[in-house]
């Protein structure tokens, strides 16, 4: 990946084939994906979803890629979550259409099927081999905090607005935010509060809270933040960071004797990796360390 | 359940059966549950447990309560745990008595048979299909902890003492402070320096480490807040809150794609709730949606 | 084990034959090791986490040992993790030596088996029966951490310099850091950046997330709490000490069900203790218990 | 329990008040436990299964009962399972009537409040801490499987018909068949096969896959066989028995090193008992050992 | 699907287009797929196994299939498994290949990549959502023991030969047969036996380990009585059916509380069935019922 | 390791230090350990499980062993268990002494380090990397079930008489027979009827079970069968050998998809060896394949 100049980044070419988000390389080895959808406050329907996870499964196997920045596009939200009038043709309507299967055990097959589909595709981000960096700002709602939650590193704007906003239109939220949230922060009497409730909460809040790192003062801030910590991860081997994104991954849903055995098996091969006695040299020598490409 | 005024709530006529909790509705659909034995500090004997559980058990299944608040009577305490001098004849003594079953074993048994009906009472309260929202104030000690680590929502009075207290009577709490506190917060350092050391920590650092999710300047502070949080959540679709309890408290005990699959399955009926059209129409209407009993 | 002035505490015969690791009993029932070699800054080589393992594991048995305390000698370091020139001769550089075993297949199962003992060592911390309470001053790197996350409490001197270095030699770290540093702090976002990038943080930003508990203005001030703190404990009934540790380690990888029937089945026998009777009356009498050796 | 002749045994008092059940003790420390409701083929309807319940807790806690045998009374079924016609006024229906719910999700509340009840009546078996050996003959179709599986030991007369039938009344059997059938026997392909299909298996098959021990000629010898085989157990140390018992259902459910662990918390108080003592001391002596009451 | 003359049956257009694999459909709503490169003895090269996957999640999805038949063309083999002539140019020798990566941490990636595929594409068989009834006939090794693993019901012809073959290969069965077959029978020495020593076991021996449920004279009447079974299921409702399979698969990796739960979650949908009173009438009145496409 | 006549093979020198145990090398890398105080009939006290734990690690990383035969020395018995005479001078006895510790938490804490050893110890034969093949004859109660349990392979001698022996002594099996026996055979039944009464079965009835794989017809038959089978797996690729063994052991405490991740990930590295061409091209020219020694 070529770096380009980070005041106007040029979109990456082998991710133009994608509508919805635009992807340029803001810095070596680092790719910047925008949800791209700004007059619609970046609201998603089905075949965004779909994109997004062939965008991510691009991105883990791209050798040139070491690390990934989110944002929205536009500077009025991150993303406002479903896109509520196209939800509307969909099979959340379906299921209780007059026209519909009818028969509820049917319609409990056909809405698995599109939750299955849709839980997959989100989690396209979690799945992703190397790290990313969420800049979430302005309107982040429902789906954003699903997506958030699937991102390694969150970064907030002064001016994000966050809702898990499912309770709102009568339902628990299902692409992921109840299954993560309450494994990125600690408090579980927050995470009840904002999920039982839909209230919004503030960038300052999600801090206090631990569910975003930092709080830049604006969008712009926040995203040229998170392309500085992209790059940082994107200048270590590659072979160590995202053998730490794996195994932290692991770590998360596992106990600490069946983490360290993964952890173990895993290393026999890492451990074998060029990649340590270049990083030992150089900073011995304190030089600049160069990674094959991974 | 008839909307009664806050200022002066009547107790609620199904639950006046027991004795050692008022239940009073201080809001449409919100139960209000004050432990009732302020003489004693609140402080709980056998009878007082079991009967908790039946009254938990009864809120879970009523349809006219959709969220509930959980304090205790009086000024002084939430609760100060258990009666010492009631439990001095109960089977932690028993167990030991030079007339009780003097064999180990047996003796193990029986107090196995004892910590599982106690625990099973006590998680009565996580059980309930409700929200369970906590306003604690003033001593809340031991079984105090147990029972608000059981709430979904925590709220404290700034008067609030907290204190994992079992250590000081020579045991490790049993009936639940020490399999939920580590999850109910984030720190686990802290997590161990409370419950290893019995100290006393106030509603500040409760708040700091996220045990409760805000401070109130007193108890009626505390008791309106809670309140009003309730009615808030008793405002929205059952259906959907009542989901989201549950997929919260599957989450904490399970990996993200275990949570995934149970939220899909969930959802397959839930999804097919008139809620949803109700919530999104009201939504757009800017109109009050109205919710069927659940 | 005598109590000893605390102004100069005496080596403890018992552990005299650590030739790495410095104990004495700066008060009853507390031990306080140091690891002792500050001409290296407490870095560590082969031999030292076998004795790290040995020690541990002689503390967890010792009946005049309750509690204990972890620090570095010297005022420069807790330690700055593996001396990478002693490592430059172990089994990460044989691996893939030229004249080493030269299959990938068989390299790996002398890492496992490396990464397995040197995971199994440190770990003793963390198996050790008594409460362990860290002191971390000055530079803290790389295996600092690994061992700081098997401690039970964590405290911070101001000056200490943590960082989870290893992404900088090029590797995952495999020694425990990774397993559990997210079950000891409730921010997913904060474990992954501090775990991809290498970067230091200061004893403020570890008590903001919880990673420690207190930070104390010195090193002497952070051992004198850490003391403090161990001598607390120590004065506590050790069986519900022991136990409590126990069972908030088991919770910490289980299920809320399941730690509440581990729960019923320890306290089965733990509850049949003299020290419930005596930590009682004592309490009643406000005089000081005396609990039997454990 | 006084012992009574095997050839013609009395009710046992205790037990009498339970209407579908007759409890007799056909040997010293064994009760035996007939479905009792002959002329319908001992189907089930909703007082029986609730009363099951209770009836096995009152066993599970009686120190004179060592050992259970369950059986049906009359000479043509186990059970034949549910009633259907007592289940055609029941949720089943009342879930898809066109007076009922009328919301799916409100009526899925309903049903898994229903099946919520109705698994853990049953489970009520699997639970007593008493070991519990069926005896299955005649028809045993559907509940009967479900019950059967939560026995500890299964024999059968050579003329019981065993079906999983629930797919032929349009659903998946959710009592506990296809939770715990899996686990009582090797072959996962025979339990797809008569799960998938409810197709009819006879004895001599259970026996050859494993489901059940032994079988006898007639259901007279399979009741013989069952009272011997829990008089054998009801001879033994009830620490010993009781504590097998849970420990095999702990492993079930558990890894080989999380039972390890549980065994070894177990048996901590466990081998405390005098039984121990006395079982060796009679087994040196030849003698007949007596066990207290448990 | 319309029912074709089981005799002669026709290829299923819509299953024309997969070049590797024969669909007919010998029954209705039974589809018959046939790996179908009999020159070869059916041996597997990676574009088979990807359209295997696409064949499957096809499959699954149809509302034309309720039970799916698998076997291998020709009367030689099911499949031999890996052909190893393919393989010679694939991932497991360019990950030694002088030419390839040389870091054996980045050939570690490139063989994690490939085996993780190559999983996911057999898991398709076990995926489905239909039952698959696997025939086995003649050479069943390697890939054709973690291929029938993934049936639901296995049957075999006289003339199997079975090998878990890949030890003599050098490697460790990694595409599933390791991870499944434990699961498919009861006796672990057994499974250690084949699986350590590559041996060759034939069809009398698979039955008596219960691997496959009925062993069959000839290829031919092992596919009819496969055909038959299929047809069984098919006749069933598809919501009592795939729900089985779904609970059944569910079962086996999770303990009997986990499985009874998420059997209660699924059956809250599932029992609003039109199925139920459908195939609770045909019973009663002994008629052929008829079920909604699912 | 020097092959050896098997008529008449020698002690193993790297082994000569054990006192209770004989080993010899019967056949290339073929290691076979004797249970060696025949007199006793090979029963167990302290100073033997010590033993047999610091022989199977030795084992385990001895290059010139790939596989291990375990039996008993002499006629009569594999082992009878525990010395009943030396066990009465240990910690059960001890646990309740007079002048014991007197304080049943405490003496449960040394009940739980007691076993806890014991059970680390036995659960060395699993540990090992090893394949181990027991083969059991004459006297084969308690603990040698505990034994067995951990080989992977398991032959029988015609007059083996097996039993669960620890009912009869008063007490639950702990030392691993509980926990492992569940999952080493398909019939629950079979499995609660022998653990809950200890009754005797012989070797016909553990073939029938599953419980071993092969009978034979005296001692020496089952002993030359059993070098046989380790020389088979000797004579196989170690890498393939040793993985499969890690693998099938680690799936049998794992959901598939866990078990087919971790193989993922053992396989990254294990497919590099140099043990696949060597064995494919072996297989292709139908030589002797060499490996290296691991």
């Amino acid at each position: 990946m070529a770096s380009s100049s980070s005041s106007s980044p040029q979109p990456l070419p082998a991710y133009a084939k994608y509508t919805h988000f635009l992807t340029t390389s803001p810095a070596p080895f680092v790719a910047h994906v925008e949800i791209n959808r700004p007059r619609k406050l970046n609201s998603f329907y089905e075949a965004m979803w779909l994109e997004l996870s062939r965008l991510f499964a691009q991105l883990s196997h791209d050798p040139d890629v070491r690390a990934v920045v989110l944002s929205g596009a536009g500077d009025r939200a991150f993303t406002t979550g479903l896109d509520v009038q196209a939800a509307s043709q969909g099979p959340l309507v379906a299921a209780r259409s007059p026209d519909g299967p009818g028969d509820p055990a049917r319609a409990a097959l056909a809405l698995r099927r599109h939750i299955d589909e849709f839980q997959s595709c989100v989690s396209a981000v979690e799945r992703c081999d190397k790290p990313v960096v969420a800049a979430v700002h302005g309107v982040a709602w429902g789906l954003a905090i699903d997506i958030a939650c699937c991102a390694d590193v969150r970064l907030a704007a002064a001016d994000a607005s966050f809702s898990v906003k499912e309770v709102d239109i009568g339902l628990a939220a299902d692409i992921g935010t109840l299954s993560r949230l309450p494994k990125c922060v600690g408090s579980a009497s927050w995470v009840k509060d904002v999920c039982l409730s839909a209230r919004v909460f503030d960038a300052r809040e999600a801090l206090a809270q631990g569910f975003v790192s930092r709080v830049l003062e604006s969008k712009a801030a926040c995203v040229a933040a998170a392309v500085q910590t992209a790059s940082l991860l994107a200048s270590k081997s590659p072979v160590a960071v995202q053998g730490t994104k794996e195994i932290l991954n692991h770590a998360r849903d596992h106990t600490v004797a069946e983490s360290l055995r993964y952890t173990m098996v895993w290393n026999g091969a890492a451990l074998q990796s060029k990649d340590v006695p270049e990083a030992l040299m150089s900073g011995l020598k304190k030089t600049k360390p160069r990674f094959e490409k991974l």
